[in-house]
């Protein structure tokens, strides 16, 4: 799959691109296949609600699952992604984004950038992340909610103060590592609501919607946030984050683990484009 | 404002009526500019949302402020509730549900009438709210969710065990009076999410959304809820609830306060068309 003109102009402008239906409902259900397995993994790389003994997110499940592996290399988001980026990619992050049914708790409004840059020493912003949707995404089970045109801001230095006093009062947390607030529903580089307010004044807000194997492209420095899912519907995602090989990390001091963020900028080699069928057939 | 046997047959159907843009948008502002004032009084009478320093809801304004006081004796409102509940009507609840921009939470999923049944002794369903939008009414600002048809399986009973206790762990709610478990996020006779599960797949969902001055009728058993509003626009909505003077509680042990549910059935006598207008050129 290769991107139009089109298609790029508008994600340079509005910082996203939803392609609806882009993976066959088949090969989504081979994914939600491994989701039970998943998520009940009592480790690190897993995150709970806050209050709530719900799993939130999973880490790095590419690591150590051949389908989510498959899908980390798959072609529909590789080759696109390269487009992009206009360099070779690796795999900078990768999550399994619940927003479980009835208790999917809210995304606060930031920008994932910020996060790569301060905690992790990513130079620039030449970073792209791709939502797939395993189920799908409707108006009533927590949807993505964007600004649009927002990544032209930069990085947004208007944060929401002392965080991490808001994480350790959730008993959920005790004794987790420190950047477990980069994770939570109290999240480390929060935009505060004046600065929310003056970005949906001048670009609106969005919220891409598509039935489950739509993709949904964002730019690192694109502003996002969603609501709580109250529905019975599950909303999980898959969120893979695309670095360009030129944009690779200086070292940290306190580096966090690479199940969160990797350190291996070897570009990705696409795998062929029924890789994911011809696993599910197996 | 008569419904024609459509819109009745629609409300009998589906439990509720949307009417888009029934009040101007300078109605509207005459209300809106009553709202700093009901939202700073310091009383019984306002709910605070848990965990934070903001409004949920103002109950029984209509019974100390001119501009309310008419709104729950508008014609508007007055004449489709008698249609629907086929008698002379009386204001039973009047509320302010604030659900104010980036702090606004969450409503479970419930049905009213079981509170005023078991709390108050309304012996029948023969009761309907109407939800006026003060503000315009988004997929961003976290609409009421209803399942339509709902209505018709009467009072559900499978309500989540326990809400007495969670109310009671809010430091925000630290010596109020038992009936705040009516009122706040942890609301005491919400539905168990294996039922909601059930009737959704029934019957769907739906988020009825429109400009400042629409109006919402639903009926006293129709399950409905509402996400948070992590958006920068409020989304103030009046809820006045009429009750057919047919249907009056019976003696209860222990009242709720009049400002909350009235037991004063003596029928609303409908104010003029313009009276609102006339309101704000005073």
């Amino acid at each position: 799959m290769r991107l139009t003109e089109e298609q790029l102009s508008f994600y340079d402008e509005q910082g996203y691109l939803l392609i609806p239906g882009c993976f066959p409902r088949a090969e989504m259900e081979t994914l939600s296949a491994e989701l039970p397995k998943i998520f009940a993994e009592d480790s690190l790389r897993r995150v709970v609600e806050k209050n709530r003994n719900v799993v939130r997110s999973v880490y790095g499940s590419h690591l150590h699952n051949e389908a989510f592996d498959i899908l980390s290399r798959h072609p529909r988001l590789v080759l696109p992604t390269m487009q992009i980026l206009d360099s070779e990619v690796y795999v900078y992050q990768f999550k399994v984004n619940a927003k479980a049914s009835f208790n999917g708790d809210i995304w606060e409004w930031h920008q994932d950038y910020i996060f790569w840059h301060r905690e992790d020493g990513m130079p620039q912003d030449r970073v792209t992340s791709v939502a797939i949707f395993i189920d799908d995404v409707t108006e009533f089970n927590g949807p993505l909610f964007l600004i649009p045109g927002s990544h032209r801001e930069g990085v947004i230095e208007n944060l929401v103060p002392d965080r991490a006093a808001a994480v350790k009062a959730s008993d959920a947390y005790e004794g987790s590592p420190a950047w477990i607030n980069n994770l939570t529903a109290d999240l480390k580089y929060s935009l505060n609501k004046e600065i929310i307010a003056k970005l949906v004044a001048k670009y609106g807000i969005v919220s891409p919607k598509g039935p489950s194997g739509s993709i949904l492209f964002f730019h690192g420095n694109l502003v996002h946030g969603s609501t709580n899912n109250i529905s019975p519907f599950d909303r999980v995602a898959v969120i893979v984050t695309f670095n360009s090989i030129e944009n690779v990390p200086v070292p940290v001091s306190a580096p966090r683990p690479e199940f969160l963020v990797s350190r291996d900028p070897r570009p990705v080699t696409p795998v062929s484009e029924n890789a994911l069928l011809s696993l599910s057939r197996d």
